[in-house]
């Protein structure tokens, strides 16, 4: 799979509706069909590859994640869940497993938002929480719509049966790398994901006064990026945690105006990314910074913009469990933690039982083309996913 | 003179070499005419107002700044110098008061440098600083050469004498707003310029490596804003000074790559500008600049670069104690202080013995159509331009 859109520092450019991305579909229904599995797709052209259940009407079991990249990802980030899944499906036909529910492994179509914003396309239409008519209007940089890329997507799968978004299905099972460095760190082999962080963003405006470099004392200036660097600096102090759970990231940073040399900043505008895995607790630093903005001693003035509030997403307890179980069961080394970034299980937790398994990637490294994980924890998570696959689709 | 390029909001915008530049040239020249003065041009299109001496052959007190202004500038910004150097001269008329040497009131060429970099060309090419060839070759963001605009400069004053650049003269003195807040928070009238301050400008790269803000623990991060903002306090500590003599500003700074809300920051640049009227003084300032990067506890890496290193400026001190003395003797509160912005004097100082008078200037703003001073400020330091001139003229 990691040679269609395979990049020369070794990672892959693989954008959703790119030509590669219709590729990635066709060779899985392929293989799908090898196997002798069906191949579905919905509107939103996500793939569905079912392995059927003794009791076919029982609502499936899903798993999967997604196949499109970054322009400069990886082998991992997405089509790992994908072929994790795909490797159960086989390997329960190898042994001669039979399920009650059929599992199905699934493709979400533009999961990464690169080409098309937002991201996690497919899976938020999915569930409801995206309308997919406002989606099939987004356009790209060349002011290509959604819509008239996706047709290609259908023409990759073109023996696939139609089906409705949002149809019921008894749980959902996502295998991802980490993208972060907590496992390799804890020399863990499985992370039992037990949520998606809640996640704030803010844009932050300081306006001072300008001000000639050579001539204004330091005490009479009204220096804009003076007094951001100070809130920066009270921000830190009051987030400062021990549990290493708070994520606060200021990523952006300019002064707008006047951005002299010699001139004393007059407008400075900076970001905030603010998470952590409890709502609770995310709103109590939420409000720390506001407190922060009118406590600090400053003559500029500051205009704090929320940008973002999505609130963390705990995953059904049932799953988490019994991921955690099976991976004690299987002998393999685990830890339970919060997802920092989002994925498609984030949306399919607004409407289904929903899981994650993480193994670990090198350096926490994702989203680069030098992205890499160990063929060993690879295949632990996926003999994980496999027993939860099976334990769920006997439920 | 005002009236020329005047701005809707009460400014002037006169830039040099524009149509505004040669009428204001014009009217300067028809009230020296009317005056029964000559008017002499250089090469650079430097124009020379001479009231003559008792010795013609004398070499000549010069007296002058500019008239060019910012694109929004004010009203005061170098052409008060231009017009108290005039109304000495009528004053001197008016009284009956015959010098030993000539006196002249000089406009210096292009002080700003807005329309072409860089500023002070005609004061810099008249002492050879710059070259008068490398200048002309100059263009704005037209593409018109420096040498195509300066024409229509030697066209608004079609009587004028040619001169030469570089001629020799007795001592120079220039009056000039502050720019800045110190005379108007002293109460004082007139300000004894004993220098202009160093200068010296760095540009500092700080490269780290982008992480994801969701899942790259704090410890585990090497965010190059982080360190940048580390580098900048410790700047701020080390360069603290109780003598408000030392000038540090951070006015650029931005988040080179990759400049996203939820990615740690991996390039960060920013610029210093570094001030202080003394020069071993400022020496050590510089090396604890450079101590601060080498001394910072960062996984990051710091680089620093020289971008200007401009030595302060020592007045001449006959002519610092003659506008000391003289201010004292016509009763006006004075005080010494350094220029903290750079003047045509700057240049002058560099063959010729030079003094610069300062005036108050409303909350000490400049660049700026909101530019004012008092009248009364105005006329006293006219009252002691005058003073001095003929004191200098009769040496």
């Amino acid at each position: 799979m990691a040679q269609i859109g395979r990049t020369e520092r070794g990672g892959v450019n693989r954008q959703a509706l790119t030509p590669e991305d219709g590729q990635s579909r066709a060779l899985l229904a392929k293989w799908a069909e090898d196997r002798g599995y069906t191949v579905a797709i919905d509107p939103m052209a996500n793939v569905f590859v079912r392995r059927e259940g003794l009791e076919p009407s029982a609502h499936p079991i899903l798993t999967g994640s997604h196949l499109d990249t970054q322009p400069t990802g990886g082998r991992f980030d997405g089509v790992y869940g994908v072929l994790a899944g795909f490797e159960a499906l086989e390997t329960l036909d190898d042994i001669g497993v039979e399920t009650r529910r059929p599992i199905e492994v699934v493709v979400w179509t533009n999961e990464e938002g690169c080409r098309f914003e937002p991201g996690a396309a497919g899976s938020s239409a999915f569930v409801g929480a995206n309308a997919m008519k406002d989606l099939l209007a987004g356009t790209d940089a060349d002011g290509v719509t959604f819509e008239h890329a996706l047709q290609p997507m259908f023409e990759a799968t073109p023996r696939a049966e139609q089906r409705p978004l949002g149809f019921p299905i008894h749980a959902y099972v996502e295998n991802h790398i980490e993208q972060g460095p907590i496992l390799e760190r804890e020399q863990k082999s499985i992370g039992v994901v037990t949520s998606v962080q809640g996640t704030r963003w803010y844009s932050i405006d300081v306006w001072g006064e300008a001000g000639h470099a050579g001539t204004t004392p330091i005490a009479n200036r009204k220096d804009a990026l003076r007094a951001a660097i100070d809130l920066i600096e009270a921000f830190r102090i009051s987030l400062r945690d021990d549990s290493d759970l708070v994520r606060f990231t200021v990523g952006c940073l300019e002064v707008i105006s006047p951005n002299s040399i010699n001139t004393v900043p007059e407008h400075v505008r900076f970001t905030v990314d603010l998470r952590h895995p409890d709502n609770d607790h995310l709103e109590r630093l939420a409000s720390q910074l506001n407190a922060a903005c009118l406590g600090l001693s400053s003559p500029c003035k500051i205009d704090i913009k929320d940008k973002l509030n999505m609130p963390a997403t705990n995953f059904a307890p049932d799953v988490v469990d019994l991921v955690r179980e099976r991976a004690r069961r299987l002998g393999f080394s685990s830890m339970d933690l919060a997802s920092g970034a989002f994925h498609d299980a984030k949306y399919l937790a607004e409407r289904y039982p929903v899981g994650m398994i993480f193994v670990p990637c090198e350096k926490g490294l994702s989203h680069n083309e030098a992205e890499s994980a160990k063929p060993a924890d690879l295949a632990a998570g996926t003999a994980v996913l496999t027993e939860v696959l099976v334990e769920l689709a006997n439920q």
